[in-house]
């Protein structure tokens, strides 16, 4: 394309916003895993040139940093809302929980890219030590959770903390928008088993 | 190395048996990605010559193939266990999350490879269809706890379904040997938070 002097171009817009970038870019990455796609495959895709892609972002590792950070921060967010700042630490990991899910599914494809980083690169240990940082906090509201006594005594806190998430994760694995399952569904469904457990409680 | 025509070479095993083989092809394909790993790279890492692999296998995919079907054979085995066949359908689903999670920790690497196939050869598609099979039996017998009335309803049992295996699977992101964490106490504690959940019973 040669959009690249066209007049949204100069306006400082060529063809795409940052926004759309990054969708197609962690598209692209899930297809041909980051480490296969270049520069060139990105342009090719979004059918601009490559020139048009610089002008947003100076690399290729900067992609995977906004897509990575906006996983992160979302996931952050819901830790600073009021509702899991304030009451018994039992129902503020029910909300931190209820909210990682619809995080997940608003940012399905940024939650999966941040969980598949394996610390390959200076971004990739940067969004583990970030997504430690999160494990430790919310590690910290189950064990509040234990102290005041709202936790089932026979299964260790740490084990609790990592099941718990491992099912929430468990979200980038099989839910597909197609589903037709809506966040709150899947938010509904996994807070009750995740508390009260699968079992149809004696009558 | 020369082994290949030593003793042990003349005997049929040069230097390795197809279980090592297997378990050090694992490790590097997690390390460097089963794209990424060559012949020539196994061979380095074995100490071996290319030629000592070729005689257990003919390809790079039947190792794949081999791997995957290790982790599939141990879990189809599980379902096979008089335990998961007569009894009530929750204590059925119960020992069949139980022992899963005993699989998942005994073969570890080979379960991990067979979560992470992608679809992209023959080998991967014929993985992800008994992966299918499997999440078919399974699902079949959520579907019976809950025609005998044990499961609560509140939540669709494919949703149920999805996320119970969703905690047990997510043992391979975060499962470590060196956690010191038997596999008696993980599997102890899967089956509690999913059949009761993670809330003390009100007393």
């Amino acid at each position: 394309m040669t959009d690249g002097t066209s007049r949204s171009a100069q306006r400082g817009r060529p063809g795409y916003d940052l926004d759309s970038l990054l969708h197609t870019a962690v598209k692209v990455f899930h297809e041909r895993g980051y480490d296969g796609t270049s520069m060139e495959d990105l342009a090719k895709r979004l059918g601009i040139t490559k020139s048009a892609i610089y002008y947003h972002v100076p690399s290729k590792q900067e992609l995977l940093r906004l897509s990575v950070n906006r996983a992160l921060d979302a996931l952050f967010a819901v830790l600073d809302e009021p509702e899991s700042g304030t009451g018994a630490a039992i129902d503020r990991l029910h909300h931190v929980v209820w909210r990682s899910v619809e995080v997940l599914v608003d940012e399905l494809p940024f939650v999966t890219l941040l969980l598949r980083v394996r610390g390959n690169s200076k971004v990739e240990r940067q969004a583990l030590a970030r997504r430690r940082e999160l494990d430790h906090l919310v590690g910290e509201l189950v064990a509040e959770a234990e102290h005041e006594g709202s936790l089932r005594l026979d299964v260790d806190p740490a084990l609790t903390s990592r099941l718990l998430f491992g099912m929430v994760n468990s979200l980038i694995e099989w839910y597909r928008p197609r589903h037709g399952l809506t966040k709150n569904e899947i938010a509904d469904a996994v807070t009750k088993i995740a508390f009260d457990g699968l079992r149809r409680p004696a009558t």
